[in-house]
């Protein structure tokens, strides 16, 4: 069976990309420049519907999956998929490559028209529960290197169905930019004696200039190199490596900080296109990662890429992040 | 006089961002989703005339300006600015940052509706040099470390202003994305004693599954780890680390290659958003960077960078480098 997909590795910066070959288009698919069509009726949305397939059910009472709140199933069209053995790394000429074996699920909410910024704390608990739960199983499987959970949000952040969703793609190499992530938290670690991310909170509950939120548990600031204008990053107060080891009360609290930062960036600036996504330890657990600290970033599609970001890979925020932050704070999110 | 911008490291990725501060939006102008206007008309476009002040006019001949088919200009809303001082590294608690101290010009060509895949390959040229002159004057500026020169073609692509132009951007830094390319291909030397990149470019000539174009000193194909759909790199066949050492037959060459490359994608795709840029050594001329070798990349706006793309650095491509290539050769650019 043909793998959907191919990670191919750039010679020279080591880098990885995904060349969809299974489900790849043919070169015609490329000339139709109509946008697709994004506002799903509820009653032809794909995700309408309770899957019997579903992997994850929130909640799970036998017998009453009417009462799904979330549930979790095989993506249709996977980026990766599942053939049975691991990834061989394969060399063509110079080049590195390896068939894209993985695992790639959706998780979806029941509410047709409800974002997570509109949804009741309790019920973006039942999403991040469905996300601890599949990392759990995923992060075992053979040959899983780093489960990556992400949110899109709008079309032009992605989205290609309406209806709230998140994914979860398993994948068989660290990716390039959670490499360097943890890369730097080592290397900090090791001349500082102490985490990155933990200085950073401390000096941002010090400063308060850039913090959006705050509980008891867990806080979400602008970032003080923020990628985008009105970036967001909700980190764990305490020095937490795995997200998969938060406890039901981290999570509850996670949960109020996530509702809350995309409420402030849904009231404030008018329901705007962003992507969320995990920055997490790699997945196989023997391996040490104590010094990296698992946290979220929320990135509002406020800006598009051009040549100077693609070409340098520094990207240009149009705000800074304490004008943004100021402004999200005076936001009410009820 | 407060500077345009700020650049500021990300603790832990070393990476750099640019905060606009001088010309920073205040967060209401965020609220506003409707498209900005993107199809000037000719009579009030801002590009439309010649500036006495230009920078670089081609061709060049005293009084007779107006016959100039390319005009350098300093961009009206620059990200960088200069301030007759070089950059000063400042910390702010963990944080490292600097003033946005660098350079930022607009490469303008006469035709307001010819965009490059359009023009003649002597117009093509007539581009080329504007960059290579400008080039070697920013390169040479005081605390210029990196000279980027990118092209943003339509509005997905990030260009504001409708009328063909390409920018140069002289930074105080050398960006991630190339100080990456620069060690990847360092590190390639010493292990093979050879350029990566000649490597790529040998393979490519053999193998021919992915070339689209060749003539006698340059050579554009579709490489092997596409970043995405119809990505196109341009390289000159021999080694070369220093764009700016282009002899005036290697820039014919080269605009032969450039706008075939384009027109390619013009005819063949229907006129797609893109960006291309350059990848050169960085600024100062004695430092070693003869490892490198210089090259354009071009890529089609042919997808939106989602959660995934984001939150790990891999980038989906939706059809094989193979397959672009087949059909980019047959397509017609005459």
């Amino acid at each position: 069976m043909k793998s959907v997909s191919e990670l191919r590795q750039d010679i020279v910066s080591k880098d990885w990309v995904v060349v969809a070959t299974g489900r790849g288009k043919r070169p015609h698919a490329f000339l139709d420049k109509k946008r697709e069509k994004f506002l799903q009726p509820k009653s032809s949305c794909p995700f309408e519907s309770f899957r019997p397939e579903a992997l994850y059910t929130y909640p799970s009472v036998a017998g009453r999956e009417n009462m799904w709140q979330v549930q979790v199933v095989k993506n249709k069209f996977p980026a990766f998929s599942q053939r049975g053995v691991c990834a061989v790394f394969h060399h063509t000429g110079p080049y590195q490559w390896t068939d894209g074996v993985g695992h790639h699920e959706v998780v979806i909410s029941r509410d047709h028209r409800r974002s997570i910024a509109e949804m009741s704390t309790a019920h973006v608990e039942g999403i991040l529960r469905a996300y601890q739960e599949r990392y759990v199983v995923l992060q075992n499987k053979d040959c899983v290197e780093y489960v990556s959970i992400f949110h899109n949000h709008g079309s032009k952040a992605g989205a290609s169905i309406a209806h709230p969703h998140s994914q979860i793609i398993a994948i068989p190499v660290i990716p390039p930019d959670v490499a360097r992530s943890l890369i730097g938290s080592k290397k900090y670690f090791a001349q500082n004696s102490t985490c990155a991310h933990c200085v950073m909170i401390r000096h941002e509950r010090r400063g308060k200039s850039r913090v959006v939120y705050e509980n008891e548990q867990f806080i979400s600031f602008a970032p003080f190199a923020s990628r985008t204008a009105f970036e967001l990053r909700i980190y764990p107060k305490l020095h937490r490596s795995r997200f998969e080891h938060s406890t039901a009360s981290e999570i509850a609290s996670l949960a109020a900080t996530l509702r809350t930062s995309l409420a402030k960036l849904f009231y404030g600036l008018h329901n705007p296109d962003y992507n969320f996504f995990l920055h997490t330890t790699p997945a196989k657990a023997e391996k040490d990662f104590s010094h990296y600290h698992w946290h979220f970033e929320i990135l509002p599609k406020t800006a598009v890429w051009a040549g100077f970001e693609i070409g340098t890979g520094i990207e240009i925020s149009t705000i800074a992040p304490e004008q943004a932050a100021a402004f999200l704070r005076k936001i009410k999110t009820q």
